[in-house]
């Protein structure tokens, strides 16, 4: 079995809590701040996931692509619509962006694997 | 009379049809795969253009900025709607996007200025 | 006379006052944790400034390198001071750094000429 | 024995196939016209392979260093002058670039020893 | 008559000079090296030349693209064979590269013009 | 017990020598200007490490980052200033630093219990 998004929360979880236990308020208050960002608002949660995601992508960031993958799977992203996201992404950002597209789709499979 | 919108959309023209001009089949094609990129699909037009927004934002790139902000209102994306795209680029990409985000400003009062 | 801090702070103050006029909590938010970021800490404020100024060059945003310039210069950054902090940022970032340390250079000639 | 080449090479494939599976027109038109680029023209593919080397390590995209090493190298490419492929990199790029030309060095060398 | 070409190089070698009086040896070393860096040796001065041009444009740095597009052509690439580095650098740094290959192609065109 | 600290400076020590073995006078050259950029000047030689790591982790390389984290703590660095750079790090490079200076807090732990 996949272990590719236990290992992804366990690590993210763990050094998050590592993080926020310092007391650094700009740091503290930055995390709260990515936090609310992507509440419901004039756009559905679920936009605003799907805009994370492609910033996230055109910056090729692979733990942030992770993140919002799930994130987006959790409000209903379909693949037909991840696929439509990567496009834009892949567009925008040029064929560097396929390395993180590859990890991106092999993360959502493991999502779905462990659904089951 | 502000002329930001009209001269950004002269020399987009006249250089993009410079560039078709010149017989290169890979440019040729990938400008075509850029406008296919923002057709309707599983996802609306009007998604993949704040999708299309916000990873310019990120990337900052000025000019795919102000083309995407103009695509965006004409799909009918509200002002509200418009700030709430430009604090996920914010919270994404730093203040770094910041001097992006007054130009978008900027550009978008153009556009609403031109149209009365 | 050189205008070009006049401009540049003329319109940065313009369009912040129009951003932050606009009832977006995120957005105004981070431009108060921006403003909180660089405030005396364990860190002497002159050397945040002079971190916030290393950072826009790699990034290579001209409007926040002058806006660090001017920050480093009013917390009495000395111009060989500056060129170090430049060294850093061209081997780090690469030559295409060159470019905005060319307008950094200008943007802190002109600082100097006003103040005479 | 290094598997660096054969897993690289594996993983790679096993996820283009997976992503070409997927029924979106424009992510397989990307694809297609990836290839196309680096075909033969006015400029040799060789030239072509080199072009595409120096700009996977200025965007610092191991994969795709990889992937335009190994081009490159069945295209004839001589160490010397990957060398120098590298040190236009590394100028134009920074010292943000020498992880990368590390990597780039082992994948040559496992290259070279995969061949004997 | 455009002044595009005239204004670009006068700005470059006013700051240029202007940075180098500054008794910074780092910086002084950096602008040495890099004129070495684009010397002919393995590879042909013209084909470091095409390096450094499409090395520029993923990083999308303007000025940086004008004076390699001008020692290009100084080097007897040809209209065709630009385009072909355009080609490349649209593939893998994406859409976002437009803007900038509009500017190149204006530069290109200007630098044709003066030599009339 | 980690090996993370040993296991990095071993394969950056092995690489480099790999590297530097190579008669390429660009690249030599680049390695050693490098190295004088961090020395004692108008700035101390401990300011500029932490330049060093600001602008490495906006520019997000895990190994450039695990370098300067390794040297600004030889050169006294305290935690508390380490979460100020990461601090002006996150706020000017945005969300996409997080998973970087979560790397950056790991790296700095397993160099405090090596030191044990």
């Amino acid at each position: 079995m996949s272990h590719l998004v236990h290992d992804f929360n366990e690590y993210r979880k763990k050094m998050n809590d590592r993080i926020l236990a310092t007391d650094n308020l700009v740091v503290k208050r930055f995390f709260n701040l990515d936090t609310n960002t992507y509440q419901e608002g004039a756009l559905p949660a679920r936009t605003k996931e799907m805009l994370g995601l492609v910033a996230s992508m055109v910056l090729r960031c692979d733990d942030c692509i992770r993140y919002h993958v799930q994130e987006c799977r959790a409000a209903g992203v379909t693949r037909e619509e991840f696929f439509e996201i990567f496009s834009v992404a892949l567009v925008v950002g040029g064929s560097i962006v396929i390395p993180h597209m590859r990890r991106a789709v092999e993360f959502l499979d493991a999502l779905e694997t462990e659904k089951k």
